[in-house]
């Protein structure tokens, strides 16, 4: 029996708060998806009306964690962006995960509105999902899933054995709403949920004092960033540290073919409006130019050396979990058609540790091909 | 009364060998232009059937100059694109023109076929064009601009104090067919016209052991290039150095928003398949990636604090020539919607010495949005 009262009875469109006729044009953007036998949607890009990620499950609306705007000069974009006090905190390296109660089963969303199975069982393994849900029925918990052990991301810049959980938000399931951050950290405190650093409260032209200052502290320490809220959960803005631009620089280039352009260009850019805002000594700008440029080639060079003899490209990740969690992680990612390489498999204190490479073919293939003296008409 | 003889008579589409149903197709590519009061038509793009440059004027065609394809690997990609003999000449860092005698007229296409009044000028005064155009009145002479008083392109890492003119091909004008490489060199030895370095004639396992050497030679003295073709006339391939690869993205990274992606991307592509080929040590390896990063953010730093200090960017170039060239070359270049600020202008001996700045509006309007805080959502 359900417990859960939002969003039952009514219809997707009117949770959604679109037209019946609306509805119909979107839902034709919804992809199938399955979990444990039962049958979700969920809409895997950006639309206008409706966030990416948002779920459609048993009846009930789970809503997309927003993108989240960026500026970038702080000085000038905080300013243009807020005009009321904002909480300061951390942005973290991992990944974006909602969590959800749906006729009483706790689920984990990624950003794109997949129910993960590894996720979904080490959520409830780190958190106490149980008295979350009993104070919060309608709402669901966001945070960062972080640390070397996972099946997404591979930042290591944490004091994170396996894998953690840090709350950033507390939302209403349906409409998305936030609770106001204050009351979402209390709450988390309360129920001993970890949950990111917070910096401070400021006011827009405090923000811009104190920002350069925090950024600079988590880049010497090779964090990602910080997200600007307003206390009220309303609007977002994001600003990232010369660290994580360069750490997204290196993790493109080593796969070039798949990931090099537009998300490169952007990373270059972010460096180049940093540098003079921050306003580096001639010194500090060609040591973060070298940085730049040893994040694009040495990755490059390696997957091309790599090729070269003859290995296959991919995306490594380790992930230890009880064993039929990894078994069923496996199986989600397959039904993915991702083709996985099993690099290292073992057991240690019942839980199996596994080694594992997702295979990327475009940038193994290009790269094969121009290897192989192939002719470039550009 | 011309004594030129190729193409009068026939009809455009059998110069250029297309069905009349073909060239009817791809007369609307065409654009119309006009060069001292004659009107004449031109291809500004590649088109499957034609080369991009290709020139309807006054009856017959002139011949875009083929773009010339490249490998990324020398050591296979020679022997994949050649099996017979070739020449191994420089690459030079200006401009493309054609020089062709049209109705007793003598005019010179830049690559996309415009008749460039500066640089019909210059050529007429660099090389003996009536000599030229007595023995070959079919043909085209083929070469490229280079030092640092043009329109057009700034490197400047030859010994050439003004603008200089190098042989590359002599072609026949309407078909395009080229000289072999060794009558064209005795030709141009003959009258006198200035060529670009041979370095030698290979076969292509020859070609595999010697061009490195070239290249890392050419490299150290700022030089951009070789372009391998056989011996007859008909294949081409090229090959660059890293200070030309470097020099470009520098180029490109000075205007960030109007040459950025796709640009800038080949080109990292190439310094990271030549540190491969190359064996780059360690430290060489390094070394090639300080210098891709300070390419791309040292521009970009100075033009984002150009833009931060009130100034437009733009393209720099000096020309010097005759007052009346200059005028010219000033009304051809406004002709093509160019916005031009004057920075300096000059008289030294009769000549008119001016330096003007074409402006990169894109560039300029972006790095502005961004510097008063615009919210970016990628």
């Amino acid at each position: 029996m359900s417990i859960d009262s939002v969003g039952y009875g009514m219809e997707y469109h009117d949770q959604l708060g679109l037209s019946r006729e609306r509805f119909a044009d979107l839902s034709e953007q919804f992809h199938d998806d399955s979990y444990a036998g039962r049958d979700y949607r969920r809409l895997p890009d950006y639309r206008k009306a409706v966030e990416k990620g948002t779920v459609l499950f048993a009846g009930t609306v789970v809503r997309g964690f927003p993108k989240i705007p960026r500026c970038l000069v702080l000085d000038e974009g905080i300013p243009q962006h807020f005009d009321r006090e904002i909480a300061v905190e951390e942005k973290l390296n991992g990944y974006n995960v909602r969590v959800a109660r749906i006729e009483g089963d706790v689920l984990a969303f990624t950003r794109s509105g997949i129910v993960c199975p590894f996720t979904t069982h080490k959520v409830q393994a780190l958190v106490d999902c149980e008295r979350f849900f009993e104070q919060h029925p309608d709402r669901m918990l966001c945070g960062e899933m972080i640390g070397p052990e996972n099946p997404y991301t591979t930042a290591d810049c944490y004091d994170v054995d396996s894998v953690a959980f840090r709350a950033f938000d507390i939302r209403d399931r349906v409409s998305g709403e936030s609770l106001p951050v204050r009351d979402r950290r209390e709450a988390c405190e309360d129920l001993g949920i970890p949950q990111v650093d917070l910096f401070g409260i400021y006011n827009p032209s405090e923000a811009v004092e104190e920002t350069p200052e925090i950024v600079d502290d988590l880049d010497s320490r090779g964090r990602e960033g910080i997200v600007m809220k307003t206390v009220g959960g309303g609007q977002q803005l994001k600003y990232t540290t010369s660290a994580a631009n360069q750490g997204d620089l290196a993790f493109a280039f080593g796969l070039p073919f798949d990931y090099g352009r537009a998300f490169s260009f952007r990373r270059l850019i972010r460096e180049g409006f940093q540098s003079v805002e921050f306003g580096d000594s001639e010194a500090e700008r060609r040591e973060r130019a070298h940085g730049v440029g040893e994040s694009l080639l040495l990755p490059m060079v390696d997957a091309i050396e790599a090729v070269e003899e003859g290995e296959r490209l991919g995306e490594r990740h380790t992930v230890r979990a009880e064993p039929r969690v990894v078994d069923a992680l496996l199986e989600h990612l397959r039904k993915q058609s991702l083709t996985l390489d099993i690099e290292r498999d073992r057991q240690v204190e019942g839980q199996r540790v596994l080694t594992f490479s997702k295979r990327i073919q475009r940038s193994t293939d290009k790269i094969d091909t121009y290897l192989d003296g192939t002719i470039v008409t550009e």
